[in-house]
């Protein structure tokens, strides 16, 4: 990497987490590391700097962790996208298929103004299912989605063609 | 408030959340209003400014979304600390009392190297036992606890007693 860090050594491979034989990616030695989360705050921040970007919405809950500074650093707004039940008022839902069943996502229908324009962060885009979902929710309630930012693209589980059509960008991508 | 923002006017009264004859604090529009979560973010860092802060902790979920830019702010790194079963790696385990039962948190024991000053965030001080918990667990794993900070501080429920001999900080305080 240009500045001579190597977000890599920092992220953690844990093997069958949540569940057996899923490789799981752990970001906290990077979020710890003031110099890699200064990096990836940095690194995101200039992909959407300059594109009047009126919110941003972080994806709970590891998500809200990189989307919060971003917000902080544009001069926008913060919007949390949720799991079911946690957020207390009017909320619009999105239900998407996971491997087996389905799961669903929840935002405040006040959340974004009519064509606000909004960027979409999380921590991973795997299979593509909850990004395409936070993105169909915030369209759902008038917003505009102007990209999609991630820190890791696992890109052998396909994610980017859920997003086909969108603007999208990953720091880290494991093909 | 000098800079002539009213914060009160940015938080939303949800009766009965999450149970019945609750009253909760949803800062969902604050958070939303680029110049509201500016003015918390900017206060917040301010109380640590020039303290050698060198980790900032986020309570899951909603101290995630404050305490991140806090951290980027300070050029800290930032620690989540999760409800059980969240995290991915060995973790340290804190247990405390609610109402009715107890509840637990946990914090992966390397987040903190010995010594390592540290700012623990959240969103409400309520009763004051997560965030009690939360400082215990920092020293548990070897940091120094700076002090705390929080958006909102529910003074009628008395948590500023369970942080006796800290130094803690709050924006918004309900008598």
């Amino acid at each position: 990497m240009a500045d001579g860090l190597d977000l890599t050594s920092l992220i953690r491979d844990i093997p069958d987490f949540p569940k057996p034989g899923v490789g799981f990616k752990d970001i906290t030695p990077l979020l710890g590391d003031a110099a890699g989360f200064a990096h990836v705050v940095d690194r995101l921040t200039e992909h959407f700097t300059g594109r009047r970007v009126d919110k941003v919405v972080g994806i709970e809950a590891r998500g809200f962790v990189i989307a919060a500074p971003i917000a902080h650093r544009l001069g926008a707004g913060l919007v949390p996208i949720r799991k079911p039940g946690k957020l207390p008022w009017t909320t619009q839902v999105q239900e998407y298929d996971l491997e087996y069943g389905t799961d669903r996502l929840e935002v405040h229908t006040d959340a974004v103004a009519a064509g606000e324009r909004v960027a979409v962060i999380d921590d991973v885009l795997a299979t593509g299912g909850t990004a395409a979902a936070a993105a169909a929710l915030i369209e759902a309630i008038g917003g505009e989605v102007v990209g999609l930012g991630f820190v890791i693209e696992l890109a052998f589980l396909g994610g980017a063609a859920r997003l086909e059509g969108r603007d999208h960008v990953s720091l880290l991508t494991y093909e």
